[in-house]
């Protein structure tokens, strides 16, 4: 018996529109004589609905949506996930399920029973968790249904919580023949593997095949890899769903066949993910056209790369904006990649306005040297002049800043953090230089020059980052070990070898720049932790 | 026997210093020969301390803390908050508890049941669940304790959430005395009236009094109003420590006295709310000046009355930014303001370098018509300025846009909405005009013009709000219903009397402003929702 694992991009909330995914979904199953349909978690209004929940209209309109699938499945089984109602016991009103539909009716809802509550995750502020589990029968098959955390405890890779109970254990003594999963897993270096393990575990507790269908696509700063993945009943890969976009993958869980090798690029899949987060970013909410600041620098070339990549060469505008700081190699470094990429540029010269924001300051600043002020009215002319392409032309503009700068508050609020989506927000800039190095793999797409020279935010004469900053190297040590991986100050110095005094005022630096990171652009995010959704701390505090 | 409520004012993560607050209430409470000291929920990080509790080290530092204050207990039993590892059973690895001490000796803990985890509350994310109570014995009193949250589900005012188990409930078996309560209760409208309710509740169910100890302070964009509260065991309110300032009370619970009324005046109360919000934020970070845009509207009017009491008329700057588009009224209106508060202002004129704007970017608008890209350049422009203005001379810039607007985005990104810290942006059109009438109940401190004119933004000829917007009554009417109640679109239109295409329209552009407000700065919450914390909405969404 066949199965389509339909491992769909949601626009969230777009309750039609997803639906109508599904309906599509269905009738790919019949075409290929398919009996089974496996769809995401939350799948009619995509994840993470986030407050969209709270309406009581959302989650009605999520239930006649279902009566839809049910009138259409007429000769199919269909897993399909949605938002309900909790008419239950449980501290929340409403339930993330699985409605289990088979051939014109629903059999009923397979609730998720561990809500995770960390990271990105905020399961708890909505969901209560499901009590009850079984086996669905369909076509003569025995199918357990689990939604994505709950697959995860059993093979011990949730490490920081301890849930009470463990679905895949309550399931053995119903032995099924398949278990189903329904999933919303984000993007993550190495992830997929991980999903891999966790489907073997399961298959070999339960003796029985696991099919995962992944959500594919990003949603505002969180990417959904896709990579839907079917492990055979000794927990071997058989097959698995493209990465970074959509698939229908028909699935013969009972034919045999030889297990798969599981291949994987890391700078390949981790610009796939930046691409596909600027792609629905623009997409889903109707930019066609995007625009940054091309300073010549390694930052924003990469963002070029990536816009190029997801819109298209013709939709993506470099604007090199030079200042009296400027080298002559910026100008002409940004040019030289515009052409390289087919992308437009323009160069508009900040020195105009700049020298007039200067006159009219002066009369208030008086003899007082010129300091980080004059640094950020340079940075802000250039994020305005962005916002106003934006405004009359329609451009969504892209911030261009890393994650390291981001860390250290190396940026301007209102300047170069200005924009509508920080694409490379969570990318430490040694992984940019990395990530250049390999776009540039086949040919000289990226010129050297930009490559090779030291990074600068030419805001002063002659100023180079390393006149204010550590090296790269360290800097993104510290943010590995102290906020991806939350270790003590002590374990950062052992295992890095970086002095002390030099980790203490790195992470003094980064919480002193939660202020501006709090009204930056929201953050692609393709790390364990990134700065925008999933680390939650106080700008006003004591603490360092 | 007497008991000091001891409402402090913490800074977030300031171990030490929180730990000096606790210290000195101790001291006190010998002076005056109370017995007993109780202090606010995680007392010793202070309210909510968010993701700092990950740290091992940070964990580790509030147990040394609390052995200092064992150390230091002689003669007294304390009720002092903090978070700390969960060795048993449950999700977390924390737990958020009441170290409970006694001459001395630490006796144990108290740890919370109910965990809120909705609106601004997050605590699933951090702590398990206490499981747990029982009496603690102190000078031969036998004492019940709960922590916040505990004891509201019991008074039936937790409305969206079904705990499982009732912490009051347990209590009554073990007959106590005496209930305290360790609080963090954020500041709303007509919310002490509840607390008090609340804390009646309990005394009628365990037949003893309730003595409820608040945090005071702002943190963030939470704002705690302290009003902390005695009952007596027939529930009636005995004593009412101060509002929107720390407070050491003293109280007799075992003394006969008269109850007392509960007075409130919402108007006073919410701008004391705004200007602890304004003074905490600013002090706590190291701010001791602000400026921001004077523009003689009502917004910034009522954002410089704030600034005045919370910072002192001396350190508050309103600076004016007049354009080709400005009435002449507006900057008389503005002058006359700074003077009667006899805070400072400047006049910056923006048209040299908005003219200067136009220049470069003229050959790239070519013939195309003057729109709203225009108007954000002059908004721009003027936040620009400010930021330039705290730059040199080290003010926090104030944003002055209310809610109203930033539902609708009636606001320009990086530019009126630059700043440190959005005064009102939780305030609603309606309600500012009533709290400059009221700022003005003894005399004309507020130009009546500046009241009495029709709100305009001023970035074109003869521009009002009026010709975008419908009426502010109709638009807070849909806010209120909207966002702060859940209402459906049907509900609205019958209870406020607005044509449903008026409330579509509205509830379309407050999805449509989610992108701006997501990089605004942070707003001081004062009503149920406000648009800062405790709003999780998708951006790209196809729901609305």
């Amino acid at each position: 018996m066949k199965l389509v694992m339909a491992q769909i991009n949601p626009l969230i909330g777009d309750l039609d529109g997803n639906t109508q995914k599904v309906l599509d979904s269905m009738e790919y199953a019949r075409k290929v004589d398919a009996k089974i349909v496996l769809l995401p978690e939350l799948t009619i209004c995509g994840y993470p609905p986030e407050d969209l929940v709270f309406h009581d209209a959302f989650i009605d309109s999520m239930e006649q949506h279902i009566d839809q699938i049910v009138e259409a499945s007429k000769g199919l089984g269909v897993f399909v996930g949605l938002a309900r109602r909790n008419f239950d016991h449980g501290e929340k009103r409403l339930l993330n399920s699985a409605a289990v539909i088979y051939d014109g009716k629903l059999l009923g809802f397979q609730d998720k029973w561990l809500l995770p509550n960390y990271d990105v995750f905020n399961e708890r502020r909505y969901f209560s968790s499901g009590t009850k589990t079984g086996i669905w029968e369909m076509f003569g098959t025995r199918i357990g249904c689990v939604i994505c955390e709950d697959i995860w405890q059993h093979a011990g890779y949730v490490t920081d919580v301890r849930y009470a109970r463990d679905p895949i254990d309550a399931l053995v003594e119903h032995k099924p023949d398949l278990l189903v999963n329904l999933t919303a897993s984000p993007y993550q270096y190495q992830k997929p593997h991980v999903r891999v393990k966790v489907c073997r575990k399961a298959a070999q507790t339960l003796k029985c095949p696991v099919m995962l269908c992944c959500q594919v696509g990003a949603n505002d700063q969180i990417i959904f890899d896709g990579y839907s993945i079917a492990v055979d009943k000794e927990g071997n890969l058989r097959q698995l769903a493209k990465g970074f976009q959509e698939d229908l993958m028909v699935c013969d869980f009972s034919a045999k066949a030889c297990p798969v090798p599981f291949e994987y690029n890391q700078e390949q899949d981790l610009f796939k993910a930046l691409v596909l987060g600027v792609h629905d970013y623009c997409h889903k909410s109707g930019f066609k056209k995007a625009c940054f600041g091309l300073s010549g620098g390694i930052d924003s070339t990469l963002v070029a790369c990536i816009a190029k990549e997801a819109l298209g060469a013709e939709n993506v505008l470099g604007v090199c904006m030079p200042s009296r700081y400027s080298s002559e190699g910026s100008v002409k470094d940004a040019v030289a990649l515009a052409k390289n990429l087919g992308i437009q540029h323009k160069v508009i010269e900040i020195e105009p306005v700049f020298a007039q924001y200067l006159d009219t300051l002066g009369p208030h600043f008086g003899e007082m040297e010129h300091d980080v002020t004059e640094e950020n009215i340079q940075a802000r002319i250039r994020g305005m002049i962005l916002m106003a392409l934006s405004n009359k032309f329609g451009d969504i503009v892209l911030s261009t800043g890393n994650k390291s700068e981001l860390a250290l508050g190396y940026c301007t609020l209102y300047g170069d953090m200005a924009g509508g989506l920080g694409v490379i927000a969570d990318v430490k800039k040694t992984v940019v230089y990395d990530l250049c190095r390999w776009y540039n793999r086949k040919e000289e797409i990226i010129p050297q020059a930009i490559i090779d020279k030291p990074p600068s935010a030419e805001l002063r004469h002659g100023q180079i980052d390393l006149d204010s900053l550590p090296d790269y190297g360290i800097v993104d040590a510290v943010l590995e070990g102290y906020v991806e991986n939350y270790m003590p100050i002590d374990q950062i110095v052992e295992h890095y070898k970086i002095p002390k005094d030099v980790v203490r005022g790195l992470i003094r630096k980064i919480h002193a720049a939660e202020y501006k990171r709090r009204q930056g652009p929201p953050v692609l995010r393709i790390s364990k932790k990134s700065f925008g959704v999933g680390r939650v701390y106080p700008i006003v505090q004591g603490w360092i």
